[in-house]
């Protein structure tokens, strides 16, 4: 085999994942080669990572001085560019999803950690996928499990099982609820993620999320995508066949997995630096079925993947809101879920929205989840 | 695809997974023709099974009236006849042990229930089968386990996690083992087994065979090969990637779903007489560390195996007199590894044997194993 150093773009590199991203680039420095970069406003690790890994584009919402061989460009031109094979996309909300699409129109390999690109658009890019034969690989640690459990099986599944932590206030009580606080739904019991996937993880939103983009990945109906309530975060998802045959993914929560797995696949390496079970000690691990009348914001998510056209889009547009007027202290932890229903419930929606469609879905969206966070209506 | 029936000998045929393998032939008519049966001395059941599957060949230890278009044969016969392609193996303790052989040197596909048979003359088996293109598949529900979460699976495994159910005596203080009876052995909490098998589980016995048989099935060596105590029988095993993944296989624990794996692989098929898990109800799955020493037999056992030579027939040997002796309420539970032990300790091993050593050890063990329980050394 003649040796190939990958060459990535890593969108959205200063956040968790973007980061986690390097760690791994970091650590296999013969197999990659960072030919882009890309980030919002963060923009002191950016320079950072300017620096380390000397990609020869980069792109920044903020303004940064650069030496002179390396360009600014625009994240779409990033992600096409001709040096690429690889495009991480670990941006969040709405921001990666115009570079995925000229991504996957360059026959590009995407590997997507941005659900929210996914649940908005995903049956155009499934399309275009096939279309340019450019694969979407997942880095949610969920759909890494799936992968992973699907690998050498051709007869169709039964089931996908997805598991949740449910999240740090799985048992509290609704007076308690009503008061949580962004800085209580930060405290994440086992995962360490940024603010946003943390607040939609605390809702389960993010799982219904993951529902809509593991019925794009995988092609397979929603109804048959169960979640499972797993507190120990430590299977990641599993897998039933027809023949009641069921396959788990195991391993310590550690996003470099699923990052490593999807930069390296089909091949897997060894790095010391990701913990291994200690299986020297015992485990308990427990699956509970969902209560789903205690998730407002998954019953929405739901609700949205089944009836599809844009109101995924939309969905995700007034989540990002909301939950950004949380973490401000604006709203109270309920008035999430409100919100979502709210700015749902008057949307008008397109049957297989074109890109343009999606995107003026998500300005409707945003003004209008605003316009309810105000009480206008 | 051509459509071709399966043409199956099962050995073994009137014990519980030859009983098993005949309820798949049973539910799957169309996809299997019977054309060998081979029982031990169970004449009632088999001259059931021969009246409802027709085989041309037969074989029994004890006489059977026949009617013309049946044939009795030597199992050796039956396993490699030009008729047959895959020989299901579901003898006890060495009785289809010169049968495995005649088969892989036939280049018969080779389902194993029988596990003495590849702990006695693994390397042995593992080169026919090399030689002459016979596969050689698993039927215990760990192998299967650990074969299903090798498929699609490249790179070099870091370990095997096999699972043991414990036994019922788990959690009883060493005064009241001393004590346990055949009949309390014979209460296995979770699978429905023979009665030598269902007392090997007891002694953890049978984890070590599984741990030898592993080795072979699977090219690992021993140290790459764990077992950990996992009371529900949930999880029949689970492997370990170099990079930190762990995969498991999960089931309602019911033995027509590995031998249904072996007789379709690489196909799954949909059977509605095999539960399903239900997640609809809550789990709870633990894993913890083996005591070894609360377990002599087991201890015994991976001993042999790491030896290798002419142990492991020593040791099989040893424990089919042992646990037959226990069975018949002749010695106490302890017993069965003292004898063991006695037998294994004034053995003289032969390394690389060859199949007439293999017997002959097996006879020396019967003999002394017999000796050490009458206290003759």
């Amino acid at each position: 085999m003649v040796y190939k150093t990958k060459k990535l773009a890593v969108l959205g590199s200063t956040g968790s994942i973007g980061q986690q991203t390097l760690d791994i680039v970091r650590k296999f420095r013969d197999e990659f080669e960072v030919v882009g970069l890309a980030c919002g406003q963060n923009t002191v690790i950016f320079q950072q990572q300017v620096r380390e890994f000397s990609p020869r584009l980069v792109h920044s919402d903020a303004i940064i001085p650069l030496p002179d061989h390396i360009r600014q460009a625009p994240m779409e031109e990033i992600a096409a560019h001709p040096d690429i094979d690889t495009v991480v996309v670990a941006t969040t909300g709405k921001a990666g999803l115009k570079p995925v699409i000229s991504a996957l129109k360059a026959g590009k390999t995407v590997a997507i950690a941005n659900k929210e690109i996914l649940v908005m658009a995903g049956e155009l890019l499934v399309t275009l996928s096939a279309q340019h034969n450019a694969p979407i690989l997942p880095i949610d640690s969920e759909h890494c499990a799936i992968w992973q459990c699907l690998q050498g099986e051709d007869t169709p599944i039964s089931r996908i099982l997805l598991t949740a932590s449910g999240g740090p206030f799985i048992d509290w009580p609704p007076h308690r609820l009503a008061k949580v606080t962004a800085s209580d739904a930060l405290k994440h019991p086992t995962w360490k993620m940024g603010r946003k996937v943390t607040i939609d993880s605390a809702t389960l939103f993010n799982k219904g999320l993951e529902v809509i983009e593991a019925r794009w990945l995988f092609n397979i109906p929603y109804e048959k995508i169960e979640i499972l309530i797993h507190r120990q975060s430590i299977v990641h998802s599993m897998v039933e066949f027809q023949d009641g045959s069921v396959k788990a993914q195991l391993s310590f929560p550690d996003m470099h997995l699923p990052i490593q797995y999807a930069l390296f696949y089909p091949k897997r390496v060894s790095n010391d630096n990701i913990s291994k079970m200690d299986f020297s000690k015992s485990h308990t691990l427990t699956f509970e079925p969902v209560v789903y009348g205690d998730y407002p914001c998954l019953k929405l998510a739901l609700e949205s993947g089944r009836k599809g056209g844009t109101y995924p889009a939309v969905l995700c547009a007034a989540d990002e809101v909301a939950v950004d007027l949380f973490l401000k202290n604006s709203i109270r932890f309920a008035e999430i879920a409100t919100i979502i229903e709210k700015t749902l419930s008057i949307h008008k929606p397109i049957i297989n929205p074109a890109l343009d469609e999606i995107v003026l879905s998500d300005k409707w969206a945003r003004n209008t989840a605003l316009k309810a966070a105000r009480k206008e209506f």
